[in-house]
């Protein structure tokens, strides 16, 4: 919930800048670092039980790239930090996780920082956790709050060297793993899509109560999707135009089809924003539509019994003198005048258009 | 529909970047390849069997337009790219048919990719399909999802040689080739104006629960002509603008007129947009003047009648002492009271306009 | 109607761009051609029957104006045409008559185009005609429709040689021109105001369904006004700020001035915009309003004499001990009841402000 | 009103560029021209018969302030104009009293107009005028169409010798005669910050018809109010911004300040437009909201009676056989099945929360 | 209120620019001032009786922070005033406490002015107060209108020496009271989440007239907060992007976290008031949906009753020949009819699904 975001960050009010307290749900036990170093030529891979271990691999040429799961350690945060070279107000980021997406050249490395939804998650609610992503010369080092599978295909280009991102450098990686991330909003658009096309079967069918809180609630999971993908667009676009020499010529390209795919996001939220609006339109003047149908219904009985009704109180009244009792077919004609008096007013209401 | 789009792309999370995988509905059983080739004096025309065929047209130094009806098969996409010296992010956006207008210069060939109308297609609902499109310094590619007579008129001019079509270079064609796109959103808008008019008109004289499905039909579908329309506009901005020497300085001011074209378009459809929502407006408050209608109908009968029953219930009481009831005019006096009371009533709805 | 402006282009779809045709409604029968050629000293003023007999004027160094009505005659405008060397997609443009406003600098001549307002035409429906306008070193060309009587008061001023006209250049008879175009549009303002106004007292005094109606009459002639003024603004800015030898420096003030015009126009057409929308919101609240008050009154009527027609319903059974229907005193007594059970009903509601 | 600003401008139409023609309503039947001369040392102050005699003014090295109220008399500004070297197309704007906020730079004097509001009047209404301002190297020329006393603060400055206004050259008269018409907004404001309190307190307590008609008025005030107020800030910043010898370096920080109380001015209109909608949404959900209190009372009066008054009917009926009609205790009998029904129902209301 | 903001102004026109005028509530009796003197060795701090007091610190190459609580005294604000070099205007802003958040570069020095929220007020209503804070070569002037406890973090960190603020300059000691400000933001904004949270649950579970009002306070908290939010991230910005040599390169990063922060609250007070929006939504549409509840109830009760009654009251005629009075099982008869017709109409309900 986006008020877990807010309140959390009372708790360091106070603080220096720079301090490094962990803001937001702790998601998961114990961080978990993994180390993949590559070159062209080799792989290796492991998962490292201290910080320290990753150090000896940032002097290699190869491409080192260290990830984190869970990011509530300040200990783990604070060494890999000073080891990287991270000025402690980019360490206060990472492990507050309620940060917008942004881009910040820091010189020897870049850091970026996003919003990655939890495509694992089954439900109807739209979980993110936030990614950090410093890359430098020879390393890339990734943040998550929670471990997840989203990175697990570019590990196994990786692996296997499938594609060209063992031959190319860190901010090929950093791409693939934005690429990654951007993936996995099309997933949750897909699931989103099809519950907003569920949604309108049941809107022509059988619009129900229910149908109008599920409009609102994917109305809000919009808001906070939007809220996600508007920052991103504006921090890879910052990317692809940073003239820093960590973005090489050649990944240029890369970085404008992920930020073409970004804009494609925000296309598809916008649409169903839209479309969601239009939903509630329909919903809300079919239940006046269905109000009216139940309202005509009311005036035609109504109305064509109360007069009937008032007639037959009439000869209901207990006057000594009412010649009208005593007539051999008096009651025979009242029903007459009853019938007569129903049907023109049945002919009155299907003239009106009202039956 | 767009949830497809969104949908389709899901097939690809995962693959590395540039992974010729067809994304979106497959409209075609098998690609054709036409190839038109064409100077000031000569003109070639043949559907070639296989890619190679086409090779031979890119040494000569006329003009020579190949296109392609089905973008499914990856490889004679591939074949195609790598011939023609395409990057593969650009081959992977030809396959992938949901992307958004764009315009990407490479270096010594551009990129066009745009969303076109069917306009062959006569279902009320608007369908449209991907073109891409390639030119460089003597050829043009074009990507269509399927078979269509949008280009026919270009070709019939190219057979002709009706205007200045054979006597300019591939830029002109591929001007020719986007004008020709724009002209079939004008046919389109044609026949949406027709509706709304249509519309226009029931709503005046029988407004139908069917009129508000209509209206919100028709908005959808602005919605998502708006989603093809705007990117386009931005796209054919930056083509006129770009500096590429393969973009001559005569065809300028063919490509503004392109654009102003593409403006009336969207100016068209945000009009459109304003006047449906207009026509909610009136669809919904001429609802509610009806139950107004209706309403003050059933105030009027129940309310003349309420009293009149109530008299008529209380000489309909048995007590034993009533002295009314023993009147020689008992009866008639009381039905000149009812008269009396239901006139009175019916002067009060007058005043008050209610009647 | 606008619908008809979009229908019209698809007669075009397919001939090559620059083709000659006419795209709109047919509002004169024959083409009227008419020259003024003046300079500080002498006006000459004829109506030609051949374009050919205008020609002549174009080597004098006086300022030639030639003013043509009616745009459907293909042949009159190329002859112009070419003999001014205007660009072919000139000529479309200013034989399709659904151009929006811009302007186009051509080297040796500037294109406007506009939409002018009919003010000619007393109706209730705002008609608009295409303007176009070209003018070059020593000449100023005109289209418009239909002949009007806009331009007159500048034939005046130049046959009287009154302000200073006569001894300006052909750029200052184009800015007269535009002048007297957006002068116009405050003249169908000044009539959209006065309904306005009037709708206003209608809408205190007696809203009617027919109210509605015009208020969406207006807002609707609103969007189109809005349409036509907007991109008029920025071509009158592009106008300006060119930098052609052919719009000199003293003319600058006047353009800022009828900048400052058309600014005012949309500032009106925008102000105009929420007084409507005001006024739609009055409309439906004041409907809302009146039908609470019939409610309330079937209320108080109803719950007035259903309880009593109970009690009289009550009395009226013919049970045989009904100990009531003997006392001597009993019919007087259920009246004070009813009498009593109605009064404190009233009390009640006149507390709840119900009455 | 608005309507007339528009309207006025048609008497003008045909006329030539820079026609000296007043436009607008005529608020005074007089002109009135007062002078005031002044330098560090000395002030002298008249107010003279004929335009003539402040023309000696113009060459002396003091500081010279012309006040002109009126601008319906076209001599008067024509002989002034001429005097002051002014362009005809700006004495025709400062006679044509619909200007829109905006500022001239032309070369050797400024030119700026603006609405003030007047702030003497204590009617509801807001009422407007517009004020003209022309300064050079030592003169400052002021058009309001009315006396006013909104000018009289600086005035008394300028006698006494207070601040630094005596000190300063033209451009800090210019800033302190815009810096009290901004002064007058607020006071505007002020007042409608107090209808709109009180509307609110009047919206909690007893909201009726008239309260509607109030918010609206309000609304319709704060359009006109943003209308002035907005082109006024763009005005004052391009003043700022200038680069005119005219406006002295030291004069910039006066004009900054002003220039933020515009912006001030303009977002308590922005707060109060939010504020007024957000009370007609409060007005409009409480009128469906008592009208839904009545609805559901008169659902359980109805529903309550309605049964009752069924059974009493039914043994209203002349059956000639009915059992229950003999039985000893049946009156007292349906008696209690009347009761029980009519609490039945109501223990289901309750239930329902409707009660 | 804001009204009040807006009606201190009117106090002070006329007044010549400058004027030290007191505009605003008085929110403290005595004016206190207190000097905190440090550099990286040393600490002094003391709460000051006069002014005078303060100034021997100017000297000293320490940074000098004097803090005053309460701006009412303008005596005390023009001492300060003309020993630091301020220019009249930039104290008249102090004193006037209803400015917008901007930022001044006078030379100097560096004035910024924003809206502090005060977090200690546990009211449901958000109070703010005017902050300034001017900051030198060696010195930070803040003013605020009350004594808080916002910037008690600070001051113990100068104290304890934590972090990096006694290291650094006056610009980060600025920085650092915009952070604590800021971050004041969070914890109201943290409060208005709890609340907008609980209003969920209640419109949920139990919706009244009262959410409404609630829904409606809170709006306009938000309205009022992104007023002050708003130009704080404007002023912000531009104090990051100042080419002042008194803003160091090292704060640089600093300020753009603030940035960033200012950024989140105005995103989430956007969040906030999208969700607002979407609750009133909700609201209203559950009104109109329990009266339609309540509606087909009555329909329901009204519409089976009504023909039943109609019956009964048939049968109770008087008169003289009725057969069906006669018939042995007439009763019970008409008791099936009643049924029968009941019946039948609660299955037409049903099948309508009016039920």
């Amino acid at each position: 919930m986006m008020a877990d975001q807010v309140s959390k960050r009372s708790k360091k009010t106070g603080l220096p800048p720079g301090s490094l307290v962990h803001i937001g749900e702790r998601k998961v036990e114990k961080t978990r670092i993994t180390v993949i170093d590559y070159d062209g030529d080799n792989v290796f891979e492991k998962e490292v039980e201290t910080v320290e271990e990753c150090f000896r691999f940032r002097e290699t040429s190869t491409v080192t790239w260290i990830n984190v799961d869970g990011v509530h350690d300040s200990e783990i945060v604070e060494k890999l930090g000073s080891h990287f070279g991270l000025h402690p107000l980019i360490l206060e980021d990472i492990m507050n996780t309620s940060q917008r997406a942004k881009m910040e050249d820091l010189g020897d490395s870049i850091y970026f920082v996003l919003r990655m939804t939890e495509s694992g998650n089954d439900d109807a609610k739209i979980a993110t956790e936030q990614m950090s992503l410093v890359f430098g010369k020879n390393f890339v080092l990734s943040f998550q709050e929670r471990p997840g599978d989203t990175f697990d295909p570019v590990r196994e280009r990786i692996r296997k060297g499938k594609g060209r991102i063992r031959k190319m450098g860190p901010d090929y990686l950093a791409y693939a793993l934005l690429d990654a991330v951007v993936d996995d909003y099309f997933i949750v658009l897909e699931r989103l899509g099809e519950r907003i096309e569920c949604l309108e079967d049941e809107l022509v069918a059988d619009p129900r109560r229910q149908t109008l809180n599920t409009i609102h609630e994917l109305k809000r999971e919009m808001i906070f999707l939007r809220k996600s993908a508007w920052p991103l667009r504006e921090a890879i676009s910052r990317l692809e135009r940073a003239e820093s020499p960590l973005v090489k010529k050649a990944t240029g390209i890369f970085l404008r089809d992920v930020y073409d795919h970004v804009i494609q996001v925000i296309d598809n939220i916008e649409t169903y924003r839209e479309m969601l609006s239009g939903m509630l339109d329909i919903y809300l003047s079919s239940l006046s539509n269905r109000m009216n149908e139940v309202m005509k219904f009311l005036t035609i009985i109504g109305t064509i019994f109360i007069p009937l009704t008032f007639l037959a109180g009439v000869y209901g009244m207990n006057f000594k003198f009412m010649p009208e009792l005593g007539w051999r077919w008096g009651y025979f004609l009242i029903w007459g005048v009853m019938v007569a008096v129903g049907i023109s007013l049945l002919v009155y209401f299907k003239r009106k258009k009202w039956l």
